[in-house]
């Protein structure tokens, strides 16, 4: 049996595809989406500008870009049924077991789904971006009891969203703010969600299951929640003059201050720099500075007492920021990681183009890895079925759905 | 960047974990489930015995069975919220999104998600197991515009869904081929979909949406699709005397025969062998006997010819046989899928809690791959953003959301 490569843990240093959507060059700090910076894009482009360049490889024309935006604003209300599904949800229910389970019922009302062309697939992709975003913000209101929202088929993405999310009109800045936010998270490249989507692609399942298995991974605390943990960290923290002691003591401690530090950035993540001067501007003033504020001094003061303490490096990333501009866009913690997908679900859908079109290397490699099997072992002709009557004691501590771990470790020859 | 090593293509040689949960033996053609061969566990296990051997780690004692079956006889009736969510579908909705959707919404009916110890995660998969066999056979009626059948809560999984199915009791024989239909497919190691499951396990997600991420996988007809092409297969043929040149033509023009060869084994499925010789004494002198007679002679006559022709050998998978059980069982060709799912879903959540629980090593490694990026390039700096009154035309196929193939190619440089 082949041993697992220290280097294979979580398909680290595994290189299992080509891909033309995205790049990120940790060591420099630069996240590329088809050529483009992200600085540039989160500057000059709106969402529904990224959206085309994801999915088509290229910036749009004017004329490009308003059709894209017609059929999205086209799309955005909800098939009635779907509202009826998430009426019957349980008001406590995870919000992205909801989205999940929402997505997956959307494949229905999609007249794309079996075109074979490749503009069948950007057609359905354009209506489930347009059409998650309209899922989130009337799971908002479903879940206090309200009515479902109405949603506006005028004005962008972004102030649709905030529109249907409020139930009043947003201000420029306002929905610029949130663009933005939508931009920044829009794609990363394969991560834990992302690879999930192209996984379930690589089986030529269609858009609507694949990009609700990466819904399910983004569910995962590991990948989607860390931005509301620096939320709870600043809750905990509370006000500006405890955040010294607090950070002080928590690395003394050897604990981690949320939000700082990145798998694949060595330097500071870009968008936690583009969101932090946007954010700046658009809360200043508002009741919501207050957390904007408070984070502003954890970023000062952790950098200052970890090159002091431990004399190393940490930058926010961008959870570090989006966490309170989240908050003060009135979502509650647990709803952050719906956000986050109503963002990423562009870049799964650009992933999920390019791995059912086969437009990179390699063509039609369905994923399946190996497993090295440890568990029991009785040689090559297996271990000897004994009948029920004829098995000895269950596990010694009498439970017949648990299994003490000393026993299972026996067992296993 | 690194170049994709040829034997990555697909993950295919990459061993990424280690697992207790099965193996597979291609070249001497042996499936071990936790150390037991397939061909032990289908004649003498029922599907209960092994969800428990899967789950646990070992086969129960004559009381822990018996807790197992009741645990899941009691959790088979599905909460009416989600049947529900069943009759909003459409009557033509592609049934493994119907299936995921569901997975995805049952969650919010699980008292044990927020345990933490191994008993919850025990108690939450035999919930599961129990109700994705409720949903499927719920649905079946829905889809009909029926009403959905009352789901019993006696007797064994097999039989209680052949009755919900139904709407009336099946006989011992019925109940026993499903039940080892069921053992059959519970398990199979890292395949597509139980890769899915534990990718989106890795974020620490909780079971509900792994498994409904394995369900998309599944739904992919290069994962899920086999038996009904078989099935397709043999209604195109229709009667004994045209299996011979129907073949020859097949084989002569270096088509594929469906159902025959495997990817993993390269001896016969032994899988095939078993479900051969139970569904020919099930089946006998039943009106579907001529589908298994059909089925047979396919076998005989592929194999004869194959080697005649091309001179090598291919063998029966599984799939080649279970098309047929469950044509005569009333399935339409579109459940397949589904059904399939039914019975994986115990592997399923065994690799979940595996995973989950880091019952193998690594442990705790979140799946992330690289990907190496060949999309467009201007250099270090990035593509210079051209702001859109500044672009030039767009597509010369003139469709604002068409790219042509050349144009695609020739921007990206």
């Amino acid at each position: 049996m082949a041993e697992i490569n220290a280097k294979n843990i979580g398909l680290r240093g595994v290189t299992v595809a080509d891909s033309k959507v995205s790049m990120v060059d940790g060591v420099n700090g630069r996240l590329i989406y088809r050529g483009y910076k992200i600085t540039d894009l989160a500057q000059e482009a709106s969402f529904e500008e990224v959206v085309y360049l994801l999915l088509m490889g290229r910036l749009p024309t004017a004329d490009e870009l308003k059709a894209t935006v017609d059929f999205m604003r086209q799309n955005r209300p909800l098939p009635p049924e779907v509202v009826g599904m998430l009426e019957l949800r349980d008001k406590k229910a995870d919000t992205m077991d909801v989205l999940q389970s929402a997505i997956a019922a959307l494949s229905d009302a999609d007249p794309d789904l079996n075109g074979t062309e490749r503009k069948d697939r950007v057609q359905s992709a354009l209506r489930l971006i347009a059409r998650t975003a309209s899922v989130l913000a009337t799971w908002y209101h479903i879940r206090q009891g309200e009515p479902a929202p109405t949603i506006d088929t005028e004005g962008s993405h972004a102030e649709a969203f905030l529109k249907a999310l409020w139930k009043k009109q947003p201000s420029e800045q306002e929905a610029k703010l949130v663009d933005v936010l939508l931009v920044l998270h829009a794609e990363h490249t394969f991560n834990a969600s992302t690879f999930a989507v192209r996984e379930v692609a690589s089986t030529r399942a269609r858009l609507y299951p694949s990009v609700a298995a990466g819904v399910g991974a983004l569910s995962g605390p590991l990948h989607g929640g860390a931005n509301s943990r620096v939320m709870q960290m600043l809750r905990e923290i509370g006000q500006l003059e405890n955040v010294e002691p607090w950070i002080r003591k928590r690395i003394e401690a050897n604990q981690r201050v949320m939000g700082l530090g990145h798998a694949v950035y060595k330097t500071e993540d870009p968008r936690a720099q583009i969101l932090r001067k946007v954010a700046e501007s658009t809360l200043k003033g508002t009741r919501d500075q207050r957390w904007f504020d408070l984070a502003l001094r954890v970023d000062e003061v952790s950098r200052r007492l970890l090159q002091e303490i431990k004399g190393i490096a940490l930058y926010p990333n961008v959870d570090f920021y989006s966490g309170g501009v989240l908050n003060a866009l009135g979502l509650p913690d647990e709803l952050f990681p719906a956000f986050f997908a109503v963002s990423r679900v562009s870049g799964w859908c650009a992933h999920y183009i390019e791995e059912e079109l086969a437009e990179a290397q390699p063509k039609a490699a369905l994923y399946r890895p190996r497993a090295n099997y440890t568990g029991r072992s009785c040689g090559p002709q297996g271990c000897q079925f004994i009948p029920i009557e004829d098995r000895g004691a269950g596990c010694p501590c009498g439970d017949p759905l648990n299994s003490c771990e000393e026993e299972l470790a026996a067992k296993a020859i």
